[in-house]
């Protein structure tokens, strides 16, 4: 991959680092044949990543729901991950450079077939530290331009969207849909027509100094950030409620936001082409924002 | 992977052949990332693939389905695959020996990201050749154990069971509780309660001497084996209808059985436990069975 090479990107498999253009899967493992791998993405701020751990448990927790046996323990997958990021940073010129992280867990390889006594290895992991500057674009300071997707989030007893796996082709065809039709992205409904989350990230939104947000059991996954958005909520005595709710709540709402590890707390400025707040980013998701950057400050102990 | 190279397993990536031991894709690759893969599988009968263009026209419709571009035409995917199948029968004591081809088709590799910009290489195929020897079982000559599972089947407007994507986490999460509790395999409903298909198969049933199968708008992959039974009804004059059922037709049924590439005709002899037929195959089920292995014979030019 010429321009992960360019890019300095930093790769371990099974705990070795390994250039990226020989960065590779045996087409028998079965990531590559049924997405049948989870996954995990964090970002660093001055080098370290925030709340690798909880995403490390959530990564258990995502593996429980598939019946899938992790081949390490949180820590000890938590200290690949961060001799990964010091090996990234130990290259010339990237000390200072902030990286996205994404560690994938393969279900193992072997024979082809669904059944587990095919499986000849045990889980594989990969992890791949890129920088993290990739991601900043004008929408990521500004707000985001979001489409409701046609396409409905998966059904929570057909593959739990509480897992983060390797089977993205739901979230990803509602992306390509909106980025064809000139979104950044897309909020995806179930089938009842209540907003579920977007294709990578979680919603929120403000009424009348209300936050409202959906609830886990709408379907969706238990987004670190949404949670620490919920405590700050809390702790700021912003009321914030969890409930089911269908677009035309987004269209008339006074703010809304998403949420992710990397998108933070981000105005979602239009959404199919109505205009949000005027096209501005609202007081309360400034609010969040600030406090959101406060708290990675606070827990990281960083100046 | 030891046992493919022990099965003398025979890859194509992109054209070239390779050892299954270095047979790999890039953990750029979207296929490894995203599941944003399709796929075909089909059999040979003394060599010959069995309606391998149906296969890869179905491929086409896929890719269609996903909005993805495939790299290459049905011819060219066509050849590559005679050439890999050629290439496993010219190894010393296979010639006679009958195939599984797998072919996998991905978006490319690129940047981590959803969006198609990313790529930087686009689709790749991988062909996977193996003896058939693998699949018949016990099970596979009198016929299998089935469960209805719990998990629902992907809807079709989260993700179309019509599109034969490496997304397989809904049916082998449905395999895998099938298996543990004592059963060969899963049929799948739907949300509403009606059968769709099983984890890599399609159903069928028989009472009071009509065939009945789920109509392909259940959310259904379109089978080649399905239509070929449903056209061997018609020629032998057997009714065929395509209608939609909730499981307890199937527990009342004269007769069930399953159909793909690799199963053919198989009869299902016990339904949750409850036995079909008095778990004996039946007179149908037997006569179609029969009639399919003289449809490949005639088509396929076999003595």
């Amino acid at each position: 991959m010429l321009s992960a090479k360019k890019r300095k990107t930093v790769i371990n498999i099974n705990g070795k680092i390994i250039p990226p253009e020989s960065a590779n899967v045996s087409v028998f493992d079965r990531s590559f044949l049924y997405g049948d791998s989870l996954y995990e993405v964090v970002r660093t701020y001055h080098g370290k990543p925030f709340r690798l751990k909880e995403h490390l448990i959530r990564m258990e927790k995502s593996a429980a729901l598939c019946h899938m046996k992790l081949g390490h323990t949180v820590a000890q997958y938590e200290k690949e991950i961060l001799k990964t990021i010091a090996a990234y940073r130990a290259q010339p010129g990237k000390s200072n450079e902030d990286v996205y992280m994404r560690i994938v867990v393969s279900r193992g390889s072997g024979k082809i077939g669904f059944g587990l006594k095919n499986l000849e290895s045990s889980a594989d992991f990969v992890i791949i530290v890129e920088p993290i500057s990739m991601f900043p674009t004008p929408a990521f300071v500004k707000g985001t331009k979001l489409q409701i997707s046609k396409r409905i989030r998966n059904h929570p007893k057909a593959i739990d969207p509480a897992m983060k796996s390797g089977n993205y082709l739901n979230s990803l065809l509602a992306y390509l849909t909106a980025a064809d039709e000139g979104y950044d992205d897309a909020l995806m409904p179930d089938q009842q027509g209540f907003i579920t989350e977007g294709t990578t990230f979680n919603v929120f939104y403000v009424k009348r100094g209300i936050v409202a947000t959906p609830p886990l059991d709408v379907g969706i996954l238990d987004g670190v950030t949404r949670r620490a958005i919920i405590n700050l909520c809390v702790e700021l005595g912003i009321p914030c409620r969890e409930v089911r709710f269908p677009k035309e709540y987004l269209y008339e709402a006074d703010e809304v936001f998403v949420s992710s590890s990397l998108k933070e707390v981000l105005p979602v400025l239009d959404l199919d082409g109505k205009k949000i707040n005027k096209g501005n980013a609202g007081p309360v998701s400034a609010t969040l924002k600030a406090a959101f950057a406060d708290l990675v400050k606070r827990e990281l102990n960083l100046k």
